[in-house]
């Protein structure tokens, strides 16, 4: 009998360094995105139920069935204090997967939030409970638990490929992976962009020009740009 | 003279049992949905402009056409304290039918939220006069009255038929419709699933998983899942 | 050489009366809209990152290209305070444009706000910062400074012509542009709406209804609406 | 025990005259909508796999869940020679429910066409065969059959009701629902409709405006519509 | 009293060369877009309804309404042999604006085609009269006639301005618009890209890549791209 | 200096064994999807720009940016006879990224088709040359060549993830990728498929019903479905 497709839960998976995550937490979401070459973020369609949530974790992920959560029951065992639990689904399903029994279930298991590339419900309770979501869709729409699936196997959410042990940023921007073996890299180059930043937004708040700061204004007139005082400036 | 088509306001609508819609207004949406065997939901493009009301009412339905607001004047004269209006359109329309004119307007006589599946507008007054209103969208651009529809009769929402005197559960989640002759059923079975949960939620915050709680593991093995103890296990 | 087509940058941009400006700010964008003559709607996908800020302003525009903001910093040099920054984009593009670093170097120069019809990012900073959006996404996704673009000429933001020097009136219902020659005249036409509809609302409130204040009960017959009694009613 | 919500087949049902439904096959969509008082248009997004067909047919209805085709297997045997099979599902679902498996069951029992609100799949063979179809999707995505529906009971398809024994008239501008006791009167309406149109068709066809033929002109110099010569009238 | 957004139809219309028209006729859209500088384009949602049309005309614009079609009647008046109708409205709208009764007027007229920025109807019908039609939908739902709009007046269709007389190139790959004042220059340009294509063609025709014949594999070095051998290459 | 996210361009990929590509080239598109269990699927957003073409090939991937084709020239002199150019972005983009020139490019190279996660333009041109694509978009708008990808790495397309040397079956239903590894094993299931089928095809167009060859007019009874004769049946 062949094991293609043959649906697997991966019971222990390597997580990155906890300080790593915890630091990474603290930086948002879009400056680790820029940080690492702008890669990995999972799309504005992936959106959080609260706002003013950051957090980091590490991966446990579940891949379901389209209006079948059964796999997140499954996927909950393998779950780790410090964890952000990512739900795929096999083809697009605006049906809610995950709603407050799961949450408690969840936190109880010390899991910081879930990803989700389907629906939510509960979210009322969601928000109570403390319990932060990132999802494509808010959905009362229940699902039924009959179709096998995975556990810890690498999974697409929102376009981008997310294995388990890889790191998670999410905050009201979305959300953004960082590979397990790139987290101690990615947090060097994110510490790095801040410290520029911070000398930026200090001459921006002054009043220097972006213009000026990034040599923009030469780049502009090589690129053939022209300057005129008014819109009907005889020279335009 | 035929009258297939001709637009009828009717005045007197039966309404479910006042105590029972009031019961039902502090059970969650996603519950009432699900005790109901998974029906009646308006969908996730339904969504509430404000965050945090749990209400319930008795709907009172208009039929409009697109970018046309005049039968919401003709239902505001039907609906009573209690009552939640309803208001469908002919052909999707991201106008804003609704604004707080109208929202004084039924307020003034008691009722106590909007359902409309298209585009209100007045949003901050909406919820600085704490009327709450699920919608399709929010949108400034205006309406004409100019063309009749319909008041009290069946209408479809978020792909849902609505008759006016069902009962509306709104929420965080979005919609739900209950027929009124399944109001009585649907708070008796709502009440059992809710005190099932609270065990459930007990013994979860307890830790107890469930994959255990549901005969969840036995079901996986039967389906064929393997459980691995790593993603490189030889047995995998 | 030809010109067509060539980049440019306005630096001078004839701006409305900031009285006109600023009376308009405290007139919510509905209403505005609405007393125009329904017209300059930035329609419903441009949506605010915040709830509760209502403001107006002298729009200066930015013609961007996908996935480039280049021309956002160009742009900064020619704002005042009182103006509000228009970001359009050659073609549809749902990357994150705008983050802190940008919104402290225009809030520097007095800015009031962004209307852009592409992405932001840094919301919760921006949020924080008391700087308001409306935007047609929320993504990380990082953008190049590669491609020339335009300052202060006519754009298309949300489907209406922006001009420089346009008043921006920017809600939680949206964004509606005011030609900079029609100002005064908006201001005037807003006001008579603002004051009919206050005695309008004092009317409602009571529980006069709209049927009749509005005189739509005899066009309603006249359209061959029937009232009938009850849904069964057999002159129905 | 309560039949609220208990799935139910539905074996007979009463159709329109068979002579009225193949009268109105001739007639296209668009007509038959407008002659009916543009109602019962299933709306932009339900569009046909073929180009170039146009019928009409009574309604065999079935009830899916999403992702599982189930039920199309039972409303199979309640079809007939000249019926058309109307697909609905409880919540949007973007998978292939029917391929050309079933085209091949419904044709040998004399079905026209298919309506679905998902997904159809083998279209190259559906187009092979004959078979028209119109959906909401094409998706190759496969479904199981897990989950119990009904069976000729009303269902919501493109936000319209559709009865069994309803007419349907299907080409490629898209799908009219006719409910059966309307049927005869329909098509009464429709050829009153054509029979004006042919005048107006040659009268158009030899230059006449329609400005003047509707006496649109006089129109729409009461709203205060202005000609002028050139975008530079000075009188402009 | 103020002409502020009163509506004009505007009779004389300056249009482009005729010859310059043809000429662009027998250039692709995607061609002259890029000709231009990447301009003019009206976007990926604005399709044709027929396969394998290419077509070029003096655009005659009118501003209709939501679910309105009263000025597309007031625009026939104002077109001539070899113009393109094009139809903006003030808000979006699935409706069916235009269909066979309209196109046998226009054709009357000797318009070459239809560009909308809402829905057609009797798609059928006008591929069968020859008449090409681009639109954002196809849709039987009807309109009405009640709202006063403007003709030649300049419009926003698929977020570009077009004005009246600008020169419009459409094919199976959407539409462009040219500036009247920029018709023959566009001319020029899109000859002299096409003499650089054909050469180009052949080329890569006889097995050149792309990589060497525009100087991108010294570019690609530059930037830091690595070239293995295989994806386990030891050096990568 | 690290090599994370750095670009890279494979040279050699090994594919899988050409008479198995070939062999699942006959079969459809949904029929293989299914054969290995609903999986590999790219969605009902990836569409033919034909209709009536089905092929098979072996996968090289070009990653790009938005906006920006330079990496689709890399990858072109990887290409060998019988393979299939799969295109994915890092976010999306609706650009037209492929046009005639690289068609002609790749076709001299013997490339049967192209699969793109972004846009394609000249549809009309490829059609002519008999060059098939299947794309999320079609649109005139250009892309520049400024930014490094990858080439023959593992990319997402449509939610899946595809590598270099994957089977890709492209009809008019869409898009399936198949794993090299797989490959023999899916013509096997896919071919025991076709023989089933062929049976079942067989003994429905006799009029048998699925209902019973399925054996599920039993499981509808377990399930609770009750048969009615007439929607009014008093039993019902």
């Amino acid at each position: 009998m062949s094991d293609h497709g043959r649906p697997v839960v991966v019971r222990n998976v390597p997580r990155a360094d906890p300080a790593v995550v915890d630091a990474l937490a603290a930086i948002g979401s879009a400056t680790v995105h820029e940080a690492i070459g702008r890669r990995g973020y999972l799309g504005p369609d992936i959106r959080p139920i609260q706002t003013g949530t950051r957090i980091a974790g590490s991966a446990v992920t579940a891949l379901c069935h389209s209006g079948d959560n059964l796999m997140i029951h499954a996927a909950v065992e393998t779950c780790q204090p410090g964890d952000i639990l990512v739900v795929a689904v096999s083809a697009p399903s605006p049906h809610g997967f995950f709603g407050d029994l799961l949450a408690t279930s969840v936190q109880a298991r010390g899991v910081r939030g879930l990803v989700i590339d389907a629906g939510v419900r509960d979210t009322a309770e969601l928000r109570a409970m403390g319990f932060p979501a990132w999802s494509r869709h808010v959905s009362c729409q229940g699902t039924v638990k009959a179709t096998a699936g995975s556990v810890n196997v690498p999974v697409v959410v929102g376009g981008q490929t997310v294995s388990s042990g890889d790191v998670i940023c999410a905050d009201d921007d979305g959300v953004v992976v960082v590979a397990r073996s790139e987290a101690d890299w990615a947090l060097d180059m994110s510490r790095q962009r801040l410290a520029g930043e911070e000398d930026a937004r200090a001459r921006l708040a002054a009043g220097e020009l972006g213009l000026d700061m990034y040599g923009l204004r030469q780049k502009l007139t090589d690129m053939g740009v022209r300057w005129v005082d008014t819109a009907d400036d005889p020279e335009g």
